[in-house]
This record gives C-alpha cells, structure tokens and sequence, in this order.
C-alpha cells in the first residue's frame, strides 16, 4: 500500500486530506497543533504533533521509502520551505508543496520540490474568462495557448447532431463532453443530437474558443442568427 | 467596458486582479488595508480603503450595475458573508466568492453568491490521483463522473496514429491533446503518429481512466506488452 505523509494541515492540506481518505493508502499526518490532529486522529494510520521545521524529529518521524509527501503550512512560508528541503535531503521521491506566490514556488523548486501546486491562481485561471465573457462559463488554461471551456451551445446548434456540425473543422474546437443545465457532464455519440440549454466542453485555442465565444455574443445580438451561421461558416 | 469590483485582496483576490489587468475590464479593488491598496493602485482604474462589512459605505462605493463582484476576505468567513448578502440586496449580477470549507460555501450560496469557488479543495482533487497512479500524471474531475486526466502513453502507442488507435471505440477515452514531455499542449490531426515519451490529455468516465492508467502500469510489468494489448482490446 502506499504510504503518503501531509506536513501541516492547512485548508489545502486538509482538502488532500478529505480525498485521500476514500483512497486505498496508508496516511500520516503531522502539525503542530494538537486540536487539528485530534480532528483527524481516528481516520488516519498515525497523528503525530510536531514542529516539521525540526530536521531531526521529521527525520526520525518520516518512514523511509515514503511514497509521496504533501506540504502545506498555510501563511508559514519559511517552514513549508524548510520541510521541502528537508523531505529532498531525505530522498523523498515525490514533494507536492503548496504555494502563494511566485517567489515561494520558484524557491520551493529550487529545494527540492517535486510539484508546486498554486490553489489560488489556478483558480483565479478559471474564474477570469467566466466573468469577462457571459457566453463561456468556465474556463481551464491547460498549457500551451490550449484552454479547455464550458460554452453555452449557440441557438443554431439546437437539432443538429455532432457529426454534422463538424466543430473539429469548422471552428477548430475538440468538443469533450455534453451536459443539459441541471445534469452533470456525459458521454456522448457522434450521433447525439444538441437539445436545447446544452453546455457543451470544448477543448481548443485560447483564441478560437475566445473567438467563438466571443463572437456569438456579439453576431447573436446584432445581426441574427443567418449571418452568424454564415461568417462563422466561412471563416475557415 | 465591462466593470468587476474585487472585495479584498487576500491570496485568490490578488490571483484574480492578476489575471483581470490582462483583459479590457474596468477594475475597482476595496481593502482595509491601505498597503496593499497602494501596491496595485497605479494598475487599477480605482483602489478603495474601507471596511466591506460597513453596508451603507459599500453602498456608495459599488457603482451602479456593476457587472461582477469577485469576494476574498482570506480567514474573514463572517466578512465574506456578509459582502456576499450585501452585493446580492444591491442587485450585482455575478457575484464570485471564495470558500474554504463546505459549511461557508453553502452559507454563501444561501445569502445570494451566484458561484462559489474553492480553490484548495480543487486543487485537492486535482493532485490525489496523481499520488496514488503514477501513470495519471495530472487528473482534473469536471462533473457526474466524468474526468479530464493527463496520462503517459503505454509503449505500444508508439508509431501509432490517433486513428489506428482509435481511443474512444476501443477505451471510451476521448483524446483532448498530445504534448511531450518537454512541450506544451498542441493541437493534433487524427493522423498523428504517437512519438515516445509523448503525454495525452484524455477525458472519460472515472472507471475508463483507472482502468486505462491502473491496468497498464501493473500488466506492463507483469505479463508483458502482447497480453496486455490482447486484454484491452477484448476489453469492450
């Protein structure tokens, strides 16, 4: 089984925690602060209360060949630091280290860090385009100019079926996934036919989902759909 | 221009002001503390020291039909809560609110938040599969139970077109993306050729992707290429 440590128990620290839980792993946690750990005490493999800035008594506290370890000392900046380096100097082969800012993560790369996770920004990531555009209502930069997007379906789509509107190669989107308002996300055929209200998940360009959000706004509104379908059909 | 107002700047505040400076928005930003009003002042189109929870201030500052309100009070859940109910009674269309815990989203829901965003549990969910599979590299849950996750190709990939492989009929996985290990995500034809080393972003149901990624990595080692393509292909 495998074995993974979380060094503080933060609001992220906590959320691992939270889903390691229905995993099949064997899982210890340490902070210093005995009221979090009793929290916890009856649902884990081991609790342990101590000061992970404490190179030694982690040293002595971390099993060897510890699978993964998990960092997260909340606003204590130094200490999630300290511990990294610490965990690296251990051999510890796989060092997930929650960061702030910028600077915090290059320096937790730069001792050791094996992934530096930034909660706050990925989110932010998401959230940005949502606001700045109604039509896109999610929105997931995934490396590269490559976004992946929940799009409200424009009208014309209503009865067509996958296959025939092509979306591949007549607006360069990879369509992902289809859900209806009030359902959660699906598999669907090629011969699924859109109904209206659907969101549909669609990968591509930033600029070719920005462009195909984007523009239906503004066409959908101004000049009808005709002239709409007909721009949109000849832009490739 | 589309106007967003952003109620503290704790860590997710100033990840979202980071992303909106890059967009055509019109940005307030409204702090207690006046240095880190002073930080982004010269960036923003208006920098607001005052107490959120002060109803009748807010009141007067919030312009009218303002388009989207983005809330962080960091650890303040009671001043997050009461920003929410205050914007949600002036009538602000979008309003976007930070949560830690399940018990404040839910608070925020009721007093009138039209999306609560949770980043460290997000993240959560996006780094524990990849602790435990070492062969789901990046792995993101987008709804019912339907997940986008990134995946090393097995080495029988190599060589092989998109088309030949044909992912979706043979493994219900729908290919989103290729990149290498070393590149970014681009996008790809049906007529790609597996490369070695390359990384696929591949969306499906939960129980695909494990068994697509789980599967692999133990009969890889155990039986050897031939029966573990023999298995996959009887698989469906």
């Amino acid at each position: 089984m495998k074995q993974v440590a979380i060094l503080g128990l933060s609001y992220f620290g906590s959320a691992v925690l939270d889903e390691l839980l229905d995993m099949d792993v064997d899982i210890l946690i340490i902070d210093k602060d005995r009221e979090v750990l009793d929290r916890y005490r009856d649902t884990v493999s081991a609790a342990i209360g101590m000061d992970v800035i404490n190179q030694e008594a982690l040293e002595k506290t971390l099993p060897k060949h510890i699978d993964a370890v998990v960092i997260d000392m909340g606003k204590n900046i130094e200490a999630s630091i300290l511990a990294a380096s610490y965990c690296n100097k251990l051999g510890v082969g796989t060092i997930i280290a929650k960061a702030e800012t910028d600077a915090h993560g290059e320096i937790l790369e730069l001792v050791g860090a094996t992934k530096v996770v930034f909660p706050n920004r990925e989110a932010a990531k998401r959230i940005v385009p949502q606001i700045v555009s109604s039509l896109v209502l999610n929105y997931l930069p995934v490396g590269g100019n490559l976004v992946i997007a929940e799009v409200e379906i424009p009208e014309f789509f209503i009865g067509k079926t996958v296959l025939e509107l092509d979306l591949r190669k007549k607006y360069g989107l990879n369509l992902i996934s289809v859900r209806s308002v009030d359902t959660e996300y699906r598999l669907f055929m090629p011969d699924y036919r859109f109904q209206e209200k659907d969101i549909a998940l669609v990968s591509g360009t930033e600029t070719d989902v920005d462009r195909f959000a984007g523009r239906l706004e503004k066409e959908q509104s101004s000049k009808g759909f005709i002239n709409s379908i007909k721009e949109l059909f000849n832009k490739k």
